[in-house]
């Protein structure tokens, strides 16, 4: 079994949608990332919360086998962020953002932690995550998640991440705004031009796409459901699912590489019916493998 | 060879787009129903047009195989469309609507028509598709099309349109504003509680679905292309590609219906690349089948 390590935020949520809110309830996405990898593989934590973490969530996220060895407690206060969904089911609207202890997140890597094949950088400065590559021998499986910020402030930190990258998650915003390409296939193409080995452009409930060697390997949509609950999480679901699959597997070919995608997809389609990680609560492995089997039918003619 | 019978509109469009513009090009619903489908099968079409609908056009359809002996032409001006795509290349902004003789359309079907064993509605008053039906024996695959405007307006007889057709295509804001669901599962519910044998929602760049005994059966992502000319008659193409592939299959079940769908794909993926319905000019059969093959490699994991 290959390990794999990540690296990103685990936080307090308040969240607002069509459906109901909840207040301060475990997010992050170390958090979301970690526990939808952990069905499909060993997981390591890094992350920093504040003395005030509730230790149950530190159980609940240790429930799922979780190493959280790497999840220091800082003084001061863990990181929270309020959102809504009211208006776009599809798009977050921040309500406030306290990084709090985040602030100062410059994490070191446990030892033990050192010989993850497979590491996932969340989305935090590109800068950090360049630093942290620093501290691992090559040869790993590197996959790093962004967002518009750090596209429009830290545009050449974040070219030098994705030479350095084996799989670059976005969304299609972000690939269209990195890329200055409002056609999506053209965005694809630019990121791996950047480097990467794969490039995986998320849709939300249109799906996702990914791009190898120049051209794109597999479109697929989303999972169809019939009442989304929270949206939160969603995209760090998806590439837990993703990464955990290959880090699961012999090899990693573009066959193996396109299930990963299905099985990300089936991922972040437990996690948006219910809030925080709740749905990860009562999931089972066969639930996992039933949903793929119907959604593989799904998308086949 | 079962014959395919379209009713709906000729027209000449101008439209502009982010690639350039063109005036007074050949549009209109059937003409671009009509010319798709006769890649796959033969096609009568039933229109109204003005006595200064150029001969070319004509010719120009005619070549396709398709019988335009129902193209009336009327004393008065071809209906004429002008639309621009510049702000959002899914949604065209109506610029001037001209009916002119369309506004009087009331076709009737040349008795040699009759015994078209798949028609195809093309979007016009559901009164209008309704008192059209009536000229035909039942026993028939009624393909129908709408827009919000028929949806706002004429609701009832919208309905009672579906309770008598095979397969109703709608896009997604259609089917969201006629079922009063925003979830597009519901939506889709929705449309088939209504009485169609299937329903197809027609996402643009994001793909399709299709639902069939109160079920999603198929989902897919659209072809996906590095340049779109003009989305103009992207949804009337899809409707031809999948009508006239299940017009030449020797049944309609369920995966004949799938494969018909990604055909409609490949068709509309073909008339975006030009202005009007240049890129048909050029078009082999050949090139539907590589498409076709290389779209479902990208969709299969």
């Amino acid at each position: 079994m290959k390990k794999i390590l990540v690296i990103g935020s685990v936080a307090l949520d308040t969240i607002t949608t069509p459906t109901g809110s909840s207040k301060e309830v475990l997010g992050g996405s170390a958090t979301y990332f970690s526990i939808s990898a952990s069905f499909f593989t060993q997981v390591n934590l890094v992350a920093t919360v504040g003395r005030d973490f509730p230790d149950k969530h530190r159980s609940l996220i240790r429930s799922f086998g979780v190493d959280i060895k790497g999840l220091e407690a800082k003084e001061g206060r863990t990181f929270r962020w309020e959102g809504s969904y009211v208006d776009d089911l599809n798009c977050a609207k921040t309500i406030e953002t306290q990084l709090n202890v985040f602030a100062d997140f410059r994490p070191k890597i446990p030892e033990g932690y050192k010989n993850s094949r497979f590491i996932f950088l969340a989305n935090i400065d590109p800068d950090l995550q360049l630093f942290i590559l620093k501290q691992f021998k090559d040869n790993r499986f590197i996959g790093c998640d962004s967002m518009n910020y750090w596209i429009q402030n830290k545009g050449p930190a974040l070219k030098r991440l994705m030479k350095k990258a084996t799989f670059v998650f976005l969304n299609d915003a972000e690939a269209r705004l990195f890329s200055g390409e409002s056609n999506i296939m053209k965005a694809g193409k630019y990121l791996l031009s950047l480097g990467p080995r794969f490039a995986i452009i998320k849709r939300g409930e249109y799906g996702a796409m990914l791009f190898s060697k120049d051209k794109a390997l597999l479109l697929t949509p989303a999972y169809l459901l019939e009442t989304v609950c929270d949206p939160t999480g969603a995209g760090d679901t998806f590439a837990g699912g993703f990464m955990g699959y290959l880090a699961r597997s012999e090899k990693i070919d573009d066959m193996t590489v396109r299930r990963a995608l299905l099985h990300g997809s089936v991922m972040a389609s437990f996690t948006v019916e219910d809030f925080s990680v709740n749905r990860f609560l009562k999931l089972k492995k066969k639930d996992i493998e039933r949903r793929y089997d119907s959604f593989r039918k799904l998308t086949m003619a």
